[in-house]
């Protein structure tokens, strides 16, 4: 018989799950940290964020799991099929890893055109051979009509970390750089556009894209002196930089103006009324370097074509622990704080 | 630009996914084969049923994903949580190896109560805890109320397989035994009592249970001698031995008086009008063992407390290729076909 523990998270607060819950900000930090770390904690889960490192035949491996949902299946610049491929290599790149092999489980809604699904399959594929990743194994369910919606993707990951390199959001330290691989708010708006039916006058892209290849450059520049690296998915890079300055217990400052974002994505947001910081991205990352190597950082991103508009937005600093601000363009300095609650749901 | 591959499954036969397409017999196989399969092939891929085998840093590690969409998430005998540990243990089971870590991905639907998650949670713990593998990551998605059916989970996991192991259905050979370690359909049957509201005078409960220990004890035993390994969920025992059987090209002759089966289960099974043979076990497990060692391998399933009841329940011949036939009790004999469609919908 299981011991009957105590759920660390006040139940009657939140008597059921809310959309908010999954939106990568606060609430899902609560659920996180309040009841399924509780439950399933051990060492190798405490270490990262976007996935787990092991020792396995002496070398250093991760191992990421994520669960695709996105609304609609296909947008512009993707669909849930590259989506489900990138996501989870950019989980293991985030950890230093390079990429082995994928694995996949699909849970298919009744009804499901067969000609939507071979189009999913058929864009995981062309997304695995970009990549150079196999996807070696899989499972598939169905579920009736009204019990799901359409396709639910998981893809699950292994990779390779160099020898020494060891990412973690603690090694966060004052006086680092806080570098940004490219314009953000990209694969939110562009969710965000086809939902509402709305028209630019740019077309607006998702950023989904695979960053193993920009991970491989930049630790093979700068190496050990890279502290953190974090893709700013849900909750975007409001939300991850504050989850990286609770785990180290610093600041970070940023500076607005060092913040690449497409005009018309700038445009867009304004108009939706959103702010670009807590907009999700599927192609960019955010790196924390040691001051004396961020300039060959920046140098190696800019050198990768994903990184071409990399910037260093900020630093680590030691005066407001757990806090992220912000220095606007007019001079001005305000708290960025987490997501809470939910801003756009089924984002990825 | 991917090349539009033309889909090797006749769309048109198919125009939707259909419940039957999710079942784990003939239909599921023209999806695998017909379409995910040709799209994402590669070696690793075709190498093994429940999960691939990967050479890393000189060790042979095996890597599965499945997704449990299970419906009730409660019944005799378990639960989804500790269904999505067993199996996926019992997935890298048949692969041979021994679990390292495990990797969850929930999807829970809006308005999922706060406290079933946290049971849900809670058994996945002691599951976890019980089989002594860590859960060392995870994800959590949020999707609408309707979008879903209270919670999905995948499991994926990894293990190492001992040096000289080589499980592949393709290594089905004549004169091979074919033993299970149980009786079989307590599974499927105790999922149906609850659904249709029925009362049997004997409690059914689930044989939901991590198979590890058991295997482990198997090939430790008779080692190499072992050449196939499978646990017969979805589309029970009958599918699973028609997947070796033409896999291998070889046919298989059952002994119908030697397969295990509890007295109250072949009572619901005839009330029900189901073939135990087509119907899902979750704690059992099929092996191709050579004659010379299937008495010793039988003994080593006797000897765990998974494998009482373990019988060789009949052999591998040259006869029949790709066709398993059954000898009744009556002394007729007839041929045991694959699962076609969907006989129990979401039993895992």
């Amino acid at each position: 018989m299981s011991l009957e523990l105590q759920c660390p998270l006040p139940l009657h607060n939140y008597p059921t799950v809310t959309m908010g819950h999954g939106g990568g900000g606060r609430l899902s930090q609560q659920l996180i940290e309040g009841m399924l770390r509780p439950a399933l904690s051990n060492p190798a889960l405490d270490a990262l964020h976007d996935g787990a490192r092991l020792a396995l035949g002496g070398e250093q491996v991760a191992f990421t799991t994520d669960s695709y949902v996105i609304s609609p299946l296909f947008f512009p610049g993707g669909d849930i099929g590259a989506l489900a491929i990138h996501g989870t290599i950019n989980d293991l790149a985030m950890c230093g890893a390079q990429p082995l092999a994928l694995a996949v489980g699909l849970i298919i809604e009744e009804g499901l055109p067969m000609e939507t699904l071979w189009r999913v399959v058929q864009s995981m594929q062309a997304a695995a051979r970009e990549a150079g990743v196999a996807v070696v194994t899989g499972d598939t369910k169905v579920v009736e009509r009204g019990k799901g919606d359409g396709i639910f993707i998981n893809t699950s990951g292994i990779g390779l970390i160099p020898p020494g390199i060891v990412l973690d959001p603690r090694r966060a330290a004052p006086g680092d750089h806080v570098l940004l691989s490219g314009p953000i708010a990209n694969h939110g708006i562009a969710i965000m556009s086809v939902r509402e039916g709305l028209a630019f006058e740019t077309a607006l892209e998702s950023d989904s894209a695979a960053l193993h290849g920009l991970v491989a450059g930049l630790l093979e520049a700068v190496g050990t002196h890279v502290h953190v690296l974090r893709d700013p998915t849900r909750g975007g890079v409001a939300s991850a930089l504050n989850e990286i300055a609770q785990a180290a217990g610093v600041g970070m400052s940023l500076d607005e103006a060092a913040i690449p974002l497409d005009e018309a994505v700038r445009g867009a947001c304004e108009m939706l009324g959103l702010d670009p910081l807590y907009v999700a991205n599927e192609g960019k990352c955010l790196a924390i370097v040691a001051p004396e190597q961020s300039e060959a950082a920046l140098a190696s991103m800019r050198a990768h074509p994903l990184g071409q508009s990399a910037a260093i937005i900020g630093h680590v600093n030691s005066t407001n622990p757990g806090r992220v601000t912000l220095r606007s363009r007019i001079g001005g300095s305000r708290v960025v704080d987490m997501l809470s609650g939910e801003q756009l749901p089924r984002i990825c």
